[in-house]
């Protein structure tokens, strides 16, 4: 956590302070925050809101007392008018008085009930980043926001699809059960070993892909939506936070 | 349905269109919608959300497209300036273009289940409104909202206790699991035959009172944060939709 908040960690957090949970961040400025906010409750499967700051903070008081959001992600990325105009380390100087912070669920939260039950993760195997893929599937809109889901892919062998998809169902507020098990062209995937985010994984003989609802769709809604200024984790670079995944789960 | 909607039928819902979901009610001017919403949003054990209407609308998306939430409950209540002022079966005349409607979980909406798991409900079996009181557990403040939750309450045999409660957690958007099992005074609650709100049940000898988190909440809140104008359901006399109840089960 010093590393990242110090800068001499800025990369991917998949697999890092094993046990805990790890939140993908939305910013915005207050005149937007009602909007948002409707459309996560709108959109709970994609954007699952584990805490939202009071305006001006930079602590959460559920995931993170002591945490600092400018400085505590690895990388994040800057937004203007739906456009991505950069990523940096920290957004110290992007900073206002006016702005609130969205902690959403990730799905890196229930990789270790995964790995648990002995189903392994191929982009943890290759050593790189979860691949995450633009679909056609709609969010519900909700004031200025509007856009479709993003997803991020597991490949699993056939037989075990279901149960992966019981065993995240566990985890609502971290995108819960898979939303889509086999074709990519079904949900408008055209090209799965090129994903819009992060990096392609091996699928192998005998595997499908299995695909859940990721939080980086806000990143997608961006876009569609052009705020005048947003600012978001970078994909895979997330908020390592105090709450321990297992805490997460229901039943 | 009809009949709640023309105003000749008045009374609680609790028993009513077996098998319909139903839904508390907080009326809100868009100026508090945000603080309100973020309320929900850290306070979700109390204050479930199933639907939050655009500014104007009185029909919701998700629980009844056809609905006109002003007319379609038996009876209301208006809190001004945290005060209860008056209890009415319409809020035609009291609608304003610039209102947001919340649709919060009802635990009516578990009660199938108990019945279905063979656990008898005692409200209604003496045919009374469920019994409700303010306890001394905070909610999580939001902005201009604070106060204490309220609590729904159904006595038990001592060995019936956590399977009750096992039952319910399957419904988290209706409050889910009960929050506490026994002495009401670790929950602030002086008489247990008095409830604040609905009717006192007879307690058997051998049960225990179970507590479940109650969508009055918004009430004993509003008389703490005192907007200037906020209308809820009447205790008890709620929102029948048009979803299942096992539609809002989880696994």
């Amino acid at each position: 956590m010093e590393q990242i908040r110090n800068g001499t960690y800025t990369g991917p957090t998949s697999g890092l302070a094993r046990g805990y949970a790890q939140a993908n961040l939305v910013i915005l400025r207050k005149e937007y925050a009602y909007d948002f906010l409707l459309f996560c409750q709108r959109n709970q499967v994609a954007c699952p809101l584990l805490d939202v700051t009071d305006i001006g903070s930079v602590a959460s008081r559920k995931m993170g007392v002591d945490a600092d959001l400018r400085t505590d992600l690895p990388r994040y990325r800057v937004y203007r008018n739906g456009e991505f105009t950069e990523e940096c380390t920290d957004i110290l100087s992007l900073w206002e008085e006016e702005m609130v912070c969205f902690l959403i669920g990730c799905s890196f939260t229930f990789e270790d009930a995964l790995l648990a039950n002995g189903i392994p993760i191929r982009h943890q195997e290759e050593d790189v980043n979860v691949p995450m893929y633009k679909t056609s599937i709609p969010c519900e809109p909700a004031g200025r926001f509007h856009g479709n889901v993003v997803v991020s892919m597991r490949p699993m062998p056939e037989e075990q699809a279901i149960r992966t998809s019981l065993v995240t169902a566990r985890f609502p507020s971290v995108h819960g059960a898979a939303i889509h098990i086999g074709n990519p062209a079904a949900i408008g995937i055209k090209e799965i070993a090129q994903p819009d985010f992060g990096d392609p994984v091996t699928i192998k003989e005998g595997e499908v892909p299995v695909f859940w609802a990721c939080g980086v769709t806000p990143q997608a809604v961006a876009m569609a939506s052009k705020p005048d200024l947003m600012i978001t984790h970078a994909p895979g670079h997330m908020f390592i936070t105090t709450v321990k995944n297992e805490q997460l789960g229901v039943l």
